[in-house]
């Protein structure tokens, strides 16, 4: 199991309820890879939007996010943290 | 005040031990500019270090980032999250 960081970009204008409603979506179906997704917070202006999970891998991760329809631009393992 | 995530690349094969000594750096002046470093990801592999912290504006995270020496790539204001 790893923490994963996680950037989607282009979200420009995401709102709270659609923040919480691609959160819920994750959640709803992340057993089905291991993944959990802990927190994600979103920059509406500059449409950024960081999740941090644990699971087993980024292409778990990854998975969750494309069945819900919101693939992340980027994954990185973030072995280190403090 | 505002939560920021800010953004560091190319650190990397950043050490656990310089990541906590970045971050004990950031602390120990976080106070000049009401500033709080709450947590910090980093991915040695690809040199990306993620910063949450709390603060008056993303001028003023910076301004203690510069200070230590690690200027942020990126800071956004994260409005939102779950």
């Amino acid at each position: 199991m790893g923490m994963y960081m996680d950037v989607h970009r282009g979200m420009t204008g995401i709102t709270a309820d659609q923040l919480k409603e691609a959160h819920e979506a994750d959640l709803a179906i992340e057993k089905d890879e291991g993944v959990h997704f802990q927190k994600a917070w979103a920059d509406p202006e500059s449409g950024t939007v960081y999740c941090l999970s644990s699971g087993p891998s980024a292409e778990a991760v990854q998975r969750i996010h494309e069945r819900t329809g919101h693939a992340a631009d980027e994954i990185h393992p973030v072995t280190l943290m403090v």
